[in-house]
């Protein structure tokens, strides 16, 4: 617990992030163009098809054989504010449900070939380590975001190199698509305030019904977020900002997308929390901004700012509103599809179709 | 070729239709709601999951296991009048492509483990009959529909028993989810001509760029509806409007739909023709409608109106225009993983965790 990093002003810790490979992209959309089908005909998914080749700097994209969800669990001292009616132990007990794997993510990785695994950044509850559940805590909870900084910067800090390290872990392992997930009770909280606060949105634009609040709950938790961003300072350092409005979850999540994209392997983000992570990830490294897809556009309507300022577009969009990496993993194999019209897909040459 | 169904008027060749089951459909509504998730954060993924309960009459419902594609072809006659600049000739020549496995329907079936099947209904080629390249030929190529109609009543009316024979011989073979697939150059301007006349909308707001044709050919594309919408009669026969509009594959469509539904596997619809041949079966029989899914929505915008008139939510918007059945095997998991999370998650009892 409490971990620290090496170097907790982040600088030297991370590897660089290259940009995607524009031969290779080039290439692609040239492959694409020759495809048995009309020009384009494939919408989103020849674009998907063009960022893999990117990513991967090879055309056609390898197969993605191993992805793993990654969950980012903390707690919120927010919660005690009374932003969500579900009691704070449902986040240790909820980790408790996916390594039983009784989960939506569970269910929804199994579906799709995926391994799931649960990082602890800083859940309230004991979590007893293993395989699959990784202590990776950085203090039992955050504190209020609404009365001072939910994280010191060194903390935030850690949490960054944390999730970068369970990434490595992950691609050295095999892993050649990671997954986004999370789970922490009160985390739509510290999510729109961080979404608020890198996009210039309102409160009130960003702050929705997370698990399902009524009308009162709702107006205190936009005014709770208010608070929030109202006492914390403008500051042009993004982990400054994510200290101060967001989660360990958030954290590390940043960290996993930088270390992922720095060493060339596609990521999938789930929805709110994901996205207010990315917003930071954009602000500290935009090049690592590449190497991710929008796996889903939530119901939440801080995800739907997010993804604006990100410049993403959702590849499922079915109102979920659960995270845990349920969207990413509904949207892996529209992914995975994508790369492989690029492999297997006939050229009108090759099928002796005329063209127009 | 050319067969006649035993009785062209189609009064008692078809199967009945019988509503989806209501207490199949209760039972998952309060079975999701006993899941680890706040209630009704699967979003769309929870109505798929409580309709395919009630189309197999039985919560959780099995495991969708054999998925098959049937691409229904047919030429029209209304290619002579330059609505596209792809020759007829493609029609056939991509059937070979299908056969052979090299055509985007055949990579994404693959990816789902979806097998695909062609039909034959009304190519203007040859087309030689196999296994999977079943012969349903009931003319080579439609009449011009903007000249008159483009097919006989007795012609529209065989083509849906045929339909109906490709649904029953897939479900016979074990089938358990039949996705529709279509190929056939100038089949969206048949198709529009049925979405205008069916909806009521008009001839420009219905008639889009299909495999993509510039503005003068657009303008030309949409005059050549309005023609066919000016001649053709206005009728209160669903099957004498599909003779006078529609092409071979649209009837068959018509047909692979009633029969699914009659035998209680769902459906799930690719794009604009499959939309334009939902309205066909929405004015037959609108139980039928119960039994599709709607795999996606198409950047055809003939299509949003179908899927508005039809009340259908697609699954996947990813501005697909290729038909084939693309977008129905991209959205075939989506609909086997909603089933999974009835059959597959803990609930709030089963996994110890506390309730809001």
């Amino acid at each position: 617990m409490a971990r620290m990093p090496s170097d907790p002003r982040l600088l030297g810790t991370l590897s660089p992030v290259t940009p995607l490979d524009e031969e290779a992209m080039a290439e692609a959309r040239q492959r694409q163009a020759q495809l048995t089908k009309p020009e384009g005909a494939l919408g989103a998914l020849e674009d998907a098809s063009v960022v893999l080749c990117g990513i991967q700097r090879t055309c056609p994209p390898r197969s993605l054989q191993r992805a793993a969800v990654a969950v980012f669990a903390g707690d919120h001292g927010v919660h005690a504010r009374g932003v969500t009616p579900w009691p704070q132990e449902v986040t240790a007990s909820m980790i408790e449900n996916f390594r039983a794997g009784g989960a939506a993510v569970n269910v929804l990785a199994r579906q799709v070939g995926a391994e799931v695994f649960v990082v602890d950044m800083g859940v309230v509850g004991d979590v007893e380590p293993d395989d699959r559940v990784l202590d990776h805590k950085i203090r039992r909870g955050t504190s209020d975001l609404a009365a001072g900084p939910a994280m010191t910067r060194d903390e935030a800090a850690a949490g960054i190199t944390h999730g970068a390290d369970v990434a490595d872990r992950l691609i050295n392992a095999g892993h050649d698509c990671l997954l986004t997930g999370d789970m922490g009770i009160a985390n739509t909280t510290a999510s729109a305030a961080l979404v608020a606060a890198f996009t210039g949105a309102e409160a009130a634009e960003v702050t929705g019904r997370g698990t399902g609040i009524d009308d009162p709950m709702h107006a205190h938790k936009i005014a709770v977020v208010q608070m929030a961003l109202d006492r914390s300072e403008v500051t042009d350092d993004p982990v400054q900002t994510l200290a101060s409005l967001g989660g360990f979850e958030h954290a590390g999540l940043v960290g996993f997308v930088l270390a992922a994209a720095a060493a060339q392997v596609p990521v999938v983000l789930d929805g709110l929390i994901a996205g207010a992570a990315a917003l930071v990830v954009q602000a500290i490294e935009p090049a690592a901004l590449g190497y991710c897809f929008a796996g889903h556009r939530s119901a939440e309507p801080g995800h739907r700012v997010a993804l604006h300022h990100l410049g993403l577009r959702p590849l499922v969009d079915l109102d979920l509103r659960l995270g845990e990496g349920s969207g990413a993993a509904l949207a892996f194999p529209i992914i995975e599809a994508a790369g492989a019209t690029l492999r297997e897909m006939a050229t009108f040459d090759s099928a002796g179709v005329a063209r127009k």
